[in-house]
C-alpha cells in the first residue's frame, strides 16, 4: 500500500467565501491537488433550514466523492454547523467549527474569546457550544455582522467605509476584553486588513483556513491522511451556476493562486 | 352587481422589502383591506433563475387567490421582472416595473433617468427596456447597489455610514445629469433620507409604492378595480417562515401602520 495519495482534497462552500480556505490550503500544501465546489445555484445556505443545509451538504460530499477526492473540507460555517461527523461516506471530513474553536483556545491566555459570524451562524451558537465543550472555563462573546459578506463581495476591503463598519460592529465586543477573535465566516478573511486595524495587534485573529490547515497537517503526520508526492498539482474549481461576478471575485480572492480550470457542473 | 368590493388586495414579496409598498398603499387607501405575503422561507429571489422566480411567483398568486383577494400587487422588483401579465388567474395584477417606469418618464423633463437596484434587477435590464419601450428618446443610467438591502435590514437608515455608501454608489450616476431616479428595489425607500441627502432636491425620486398607488387609483376610477366601502379594514401579514428579525423590522418599516395579525403559513 502506497504511502502517497495523489488524489485531490475536496473543498466545498455555498459560494465564494470558501475560496479563502482554498487559498490558504493551496499555499500551505504546495504539492496537494484541490477540487473546489461552490454551490452557487443554491446559495446562500445561511437563510435555509437545518434539514435543507444538511441535505445540500450530503449531496456536495457525495458529488466530490464521485470525483475521487481523498478527503472533504467543509469551507462554510453554515454547512459546518450541520455536518459534525469526522468521517462521511468513508472519507475524512473537516469542518471549520472544531479547528477554529480549538485554535482560539490555544491562542487565548485569558480564555475570553470573541466570535464574528453571519446572523445564522451566531444564532446557531455552534462556536459557543464547541468552545465551552472543549473548556468550560472559557467566556465567549459573539456578534453577527450581516454587512461583512456584501462588503467582501463588493471588494471594498481596506476601504474607509469598511473600516467604519468594522469599528461599529467590533466596538461593543472589544468592551469585553477579549484577547482572541474568531472570524466565523469564510468571507471575513477578505476584510482582515480592516478588522486588524480595529482590533490592534494585541488581539489574535483566528481564520478558518489557517485553523483547518493545522488539522490537515496533523492528520498527514499521523497517517490518517496520505500526502501527495512532490509532483505538479492541479487546482480545479466547479460551480453549480454560471456567474461572471463569481469568476471576477474568485481570481481576486485566490491571488496569487491560479486555478487550472473553472467550470459549471450539475450535481 | 355591487359597485363595492370589500375583499382585500393581495400583496407579495420575497421578504420585508415589499412592506414599504404595503405601508404606502395602506396610507393612500385607508378603507382598503390588505393581505401581505412575505415568502421568507424561500428568500432571496434575486439570486435564483428566471424559471424558479416565475414558479414561486405563480404559487404566491395562486395562494393569495385562494384567500379570496380582489387584486395582486407584486411588491418585489425581481418577481416583477418575471410576471408581465396585467391579469393572472382572473385577477388584475400590478407589478412594480411598469408603474415605476411610467412615473419616471412623467416626472423627467430631460428624459435622463437613473435606476438603482439589486445586482439581479440591474442585470435583467427590465427598467431600461420598459422605459425605452415607452419612450425611445429616453436615456437610462443604472447602478447596482448590493449593500443597500443589508443596510436597510440592519436599520441603519439616516446613518453616517449609510450616507457615505449612498454617496459612493450615486456619485458616478450623478455625473450623467439625471433629473429622476428610480428606487428599483422595494427595500430602498427605507434609505430615502440618506438617498435624498445625496441627490439633493433637484432630482425626483420614484418609489414603487407611490407609483403603484397611482395605478390602483386610476383603475378604481375606471371601475377595473372596485373600491371597498367606507368601513373598518384589516391588514394581515403572512410569512412562510418564522423569524424574530422579520417581526422586529416589519413593525419599524410599517410605522405608523399596525397590522391586525402576523402569522406563518405553508404555501
Amino acid at each position: 500500500m502506497s504511502v502517497h495519495d495523489a488524489r485531490p482534497i475536496g473543498v466545498f462552500d455555498s459560494g465564494i467565501g470558501g475560496l479563502t480556505v482554498l487559498r490558504e490550503l493551496a499555499h500551505q500544501f504546495p504539492h496537494e491537488s484541490f477540487l473546489y465546489l461552490g454551490d452557487t445555484a443554491r446559495l446562500p445556505y445561511g437563510s435555509k433550514s437545518p434539514q435543507t443545509i444538511r441535505k445540500y451538504s450530503e449531496q456536495n460530499i457525495e458529488f466530490l466523492k464521485k470525483q475521487d477526492v481523498k478527503a472533504i473540507v467543509i469551507a462554510c460555517n453554515t454547512a459546518s454547523t450541520q455536518v459534525k461527523e469526522a468521517e462521511f461516506a468513508g472519507l475524512p471530513v473537516y469542518n471549520v467549527i472544531s479547528p477554529g474553536s480549538a485554535r482560539a483556545l490555544q491562542l487565548s491566555p485569558s480564555k475570553r474569546i470573541g466570535v464574528l459570524g453571519t446572523r445564522a451562524t451566531i444564532n446557531s451558537q455552534a462556536y459557543t457550544h464547541k468552545i465551552l465543550e472543549l473548556d468550560s472555563e472559557a467566556h465567549v462573546f459573539d456578534q453577527a455582522c450581516p454587512l461583512f459578506v456584501p462588503l467582501a463581495e463588493e471588494g471594498w476591503d481596506s476601504d474607509p467605509v469598511t473600516n467604519l463598519i468594522v469599528f461599529r460592529y467590533l466596538n461593543p465586543l472589544l468592551q469585553n476584553n477579549i484577547d482572541t477573535l474568531i472570524l466565523g465566516c469564510t468571507h471575513y478573511p477578505i476584510l482582515k486588513n480592516s478588522i486588524s486595524r480595529v482590533t490592534g495587534s494585541s488581539i489574535e485573529l483566528v481564520d478558518s483556513g489557517e485553523a483547518i490547515a493545522l488539522w490537515l497537517q496533523q492528520d498527514m503526520q499521523s497517517g490518517r491522511l496520505k500526502k501527495a508526492e512532490q509532483s505538479p498539482r492541479r487546482i480545479d474549481i466547479l460551480t453549480t451556476d454560471y456567474s461572471a461576478h463569481f469568476n471576477e471575485i474568485a481570481s481576486r480572492i485566490l491571488k496569487p493562486i491560479h486555478p487550472d480550470d473553472v467550470r459549471v457542473v450539475d450535481l
